[in-house]
């Protein structure tokens, strides 16, 4: 914020049932790209420069509630209740404003894609009412944007439209702008005659028009003022975050060879050089560096992934997985909270939780780090350049020295000493023919049975 | 059926030889959604509370045969051998329909998407033949409905089509209904003089005008009465069996981030409010609540789900796997015929066949029930808040009593009581020195090789 | 070739730096159907039956040099450095192409999709020079090829056309012919008087008609000469491979559910009447024949699989395996370079590493084979109709007898003869009322923490 610049602050409507998403989650709850859209809409509050920021909650929805309350503290909350409209809405958030002074914008907690950039025009004008419009390619039932010589002359409801009207293509977003005093003041003249007995936010256009302030509209894209009302809109919303999410990563330099196959999160970030095979999907707090190989049917989600390393197929990282240069991590492998060095590699059917395995460390296929005790977590350490091998269970806490073997199937529960090798294996005993007998006998019991 | 409906049959054509598939599989056993072309234009039959139902077969298909028989008895057969024609087919059921009385309608068993309620219409007059028609975007080849005030005049091939006729956008599906008397009335006077010395079964329509017999057409979609006669198409039929799920669960409130990528059966079934998360393969006999999480890579069949219960991701639910409330089932496990009880859980690399798990059991990572001895199947019971340890094989038949503890790795072969610790471990050794050793030497070996 | 046919060379240009791709990868050596974009060019060259295949890099691209010499010998090598434009990068090859008589095609390292059958026709005419061109849907900034009474005139720079030229939709793919002689003469007259001040290849067109050699264009389909530039541009071309792959399949009669998920190799080969379910992944060197069943999220690579076999769900197939009839990998299950005889199984969360498998015998859930020493690789045998139980390790070099068998859990060093029991087990204990008391005790533990 350089001191030239108003003070901003913006209200986000955020208390709409949501009936139609059919769901107990309310509605701004539900995630793109991993992230609830009413994070979308504070994340783009925020980068405005936004000092207050509003959201308005229904009366119904401690979800809502809570989930802001976390996130922006008690002062962010406003609450509608009963809902009376759009403009009763914003209302609410007057007396949680205070004495702010500056220009307010009021944004959505359903209109996960619309970031700062879009709306940042909005602000460009100190005085007046300004609407951000969109050109739609099926206008339908939108609020039609009447413009004239730059001026918004009105915004008029598809209902009430005349054929005139009707054949506009720029259309009204719901979100708007205005000097704090002013927006308070036309919504106080706003009333609530119309067929719904609701307070309209759209209609503060015309009530401004009339005291001869001034009234304009700026342009977003259509698909980035899109709202969510039903399940297979939210899918839609997605289905565009991940579109934008795909072309980024390959403009930056990333090969994907089916990049539609690829789901990244909202905060996922992936270096140039690095390759992401098909059907991969990115939970959030996923971290890949330049030159790293994600290979197909890998799931990453809050690990960090170094370059050189190879991940997959069918590889599943979690929360606090960190893997440097030259680490392998192969498949049906879930690595949890562990910290791999360089050049590890865990290559076959293992569970790594809450642990550390030290650089050059080989964990065979099917080892278990056993980090629960039904209660508590503990902490498994592989030294450096160990071999663990196959079917082992290393029963945390316990730690493997540098250079230190472990035999195949054993259980450990001792430390195992620097370039030591442990055994804890039951000797190999033979019963000749025994296989022979059982099988025979076997095999008279299944022929007597069928 | 009221009684004041008319009795109802079906005959559905399954002769066709189905070349141009280039498989050994008769082409009505395709499957669609997960079950045979086949049986979905029986579900149609019996949806639209046909009493007879009369599948006509080739000479050749004993598969197709058996299929029918299996799912309805030897009544249900017609044979048709050899092939001549769709008229010939038809009469071929003429004997098997027997002294019923009442309407016919035609239906095929390469017709997948065809729904009874796209049917029903072909009832509506108990006089005359009704033809399903459907409004073709591109004609091409299709057959043309002449239909003037109301009445089909005729149904010309588009080879013998005039620029007038082949302008006609109007396509006939094949499906047609009349009274049984004079549906084979018409087709005994069918004739195979034409270039391909065929019996045809839309000649009854011209026949039935010169009777001065009403004939009509009733419409459908075009994608529903879209036939599969190669496998781009059976992929195609898919495609569009699918989207109508896809958009039947989201708009019942089911959460999908990219419903595209999850694959349904034909009876699947999901509770709104319940999220799918992309990826996932819904085999045969799904039931998922209200409230149940799918995660990414997962694939469910035959399994029950109930709501709070996480599967996934890699999870594999088998035939016989119920999870009740508030399971977790985790990645690169497999539960097939085992029921698991309120919050247990397996979270890693375990597959459990045959059992039952108590609530709130904790099956470790890497866990197997043992349930193949090589010729019969044996179950396993992990009884209420038991903990199984990790890299555990429990050698069935056996049970792990409430509360009871069972060591990493060990191989379980009795019973163990309530509340105990059962241990099958070999002590831990350690061999000084000789992991450095080892690895010094095989070093040595491995450059003296290079 | 045929004696009558005259002889031919390939001019492969891959030159370009390919500084869009924003990758440390050379361009031509990225991958389109698991194969570098170069190696599609060279392998039409082939094809084409060219005696002379020569490659033009440039100056810093050793990987590029090292890839084509290690599969084309030093004789392929041309260098352009500088890179001073197309025409520039041919006469790089004029010295190494030394005495060749006959005609020479100029191709594309960077163009992957371009077949033998789409090059062929630039050789029906031994004299003057052979265009190939296509129609584009968007010409844009192509150059356009002006043509005449069949005769090309000119090939004009979008930059530099009038509007009648820019109306025209014949555009230039870049690929050339003519014979030997004609085509360096012509290119020692090209100049680089032009504004990038670079030799175009396209000037030789004008050249050839000053002096009244006959110059044509032949035309291939607009995605068959597609470039590829940028990430984007290579996520298409795969896409188009894919496309072509996937329609080839089902015309031989593949049965895939969802093609668009199905994701083939160059050379993956399947047989008709197979099935191939939704989300696999073949990696090169896949053989599937008729009859065999991949199951979802499968990932098959290097490996062959007959008849009757059933791949997955979540298999993943190595180089190496060698799937004999009616063998069935289950789920999260790896095998690689083991061969599996007739109707073996390995059903679940089994690792088959470097082995042999004999007819009918049944691998245990956890298996694995322990095949690596840290050092050296090792084999398994397992005899035919062996049964090995679950969670065993075999510790290679290690041979179980025919029809022997393994108990649970155990670890096995030593060779398990023929028809016998071999157990590693340590003897199962039950501590009483241990788990009950550390239950009690933990919990108290746990309410005291909290």
């Amino acid at each position: 914020m350089t001191s030239t610049r108003e003070a901003r602050a913006a209200i986000i409507l955020a208390a709409g049932q949501g009936t139609r998403m059919k769901s107990p989650l309310p509605k701004v709850l539900h995630p793109v790209g991993g992230r609830a859209m009413l994070d979308h809409a504070i994340d783009a509050a925020e980068a405005l420069g936004c000092e207050r920021i509003i959201v308005v909650v229904g009366g119904h929805s401690p979800e809502v509630r809570d989930h802001v309350v976390k996130r922006l503290g008690e002062d962010a909350i406003a609450v509608q209740d009963p809902p009376l409209g759009t403009g009763h809405a914003v209302r609410a958030a007057e007396a949680v404003l205070g004495d702010f002074v500056g220009q307010v914008v009021i944004t959505y907690g359903d209109v996960p894609l619309l970031r700062a950039a879009d709306i940042e025009p909005v602000f460009a004008e100190s005085e007046g009412v300004t609407v951000i419009g969109f050109e739609a390619r099926d206008p339908a039932a939108y609020g039609r944007l009447v413009i004239e010589g730059g001026e918004l002359l009105a915004i008029t409801e598809a209902k009430e439209a005349s054929p005139e009207v009707l054949a506009l293509t720029a259309c009204n977003s719901g979100v708007m702008a205005a000097p704090v005093g002013l927006l308070f003041e036309l919504l106080g003249e706003v009333t609530n005659a119309n067929a719904k007995g609701e307070y309209y936010l759209t209609d503060v256009v015309e009530l401004a028009r009339k005291r001869g302030e001034p009234t304009r509209a700026v342009f977003a894209d259509e698909d980035a003022v899109m709202g969510v009302n039903a399940q297979a809109e939210l899918a839609q919303a997605e289905a565009l975050f991940q579109k934008v999410q795909r072309e980024t990563f390959m403009a930056a330099g990333v090969t994907m060879p089916a990049p539609d196959t690829v789901h990244f999160s909202w905060d996922t970030e992936v270096g140039g050089g690095s390759t992401i095979e098909p059907y991969v999907v990115f939970g959030p707090g996923a971290k890949i560096a330049a030159g790293a190989r994600i290979r197909s049917f890998s799931h990453v989600e809050g690990a960090s992934v170094a370059g050189g390393a190879e991940v997959g197929p069918y590889a599943r990282l979690r929360p606090g997985a960190k893997l440097a240069e030259g680490v392998k991590i192969g498949n049906f492998v879930e690595v949890k909270n562990v910290s791999m060095g360089k050049g590890a590699k865990a290559n076959h059917l293992a569970y790594l939780g809450d642990g550390d395995v030290g650089a050059k460390a080989n964990i065979g296929a099917g080892t278990i780090f056993c980090n629960y005790d039904g209660f508590f977590k503990h902490r498994t350490t592989v030294g450096e350049g160990a071999f663990v091998g196959s079917n082992t269970s290393l029963v945390a806490p316990v730690s493997i020295g540098a250079g230190a073997m472990v035999g195949s199937g054993s259980v450990v529960t001792i430390d195992v000493p620097t370039g030591d090798l442990a055994l804890a294996r039951a000797p190999q005993v033979h019963k000749a023919g025994w296989a022979k007998r059982f099988m025979d006998m076997m095999r008279a019991k299944k022929a007597a049975k069928v």
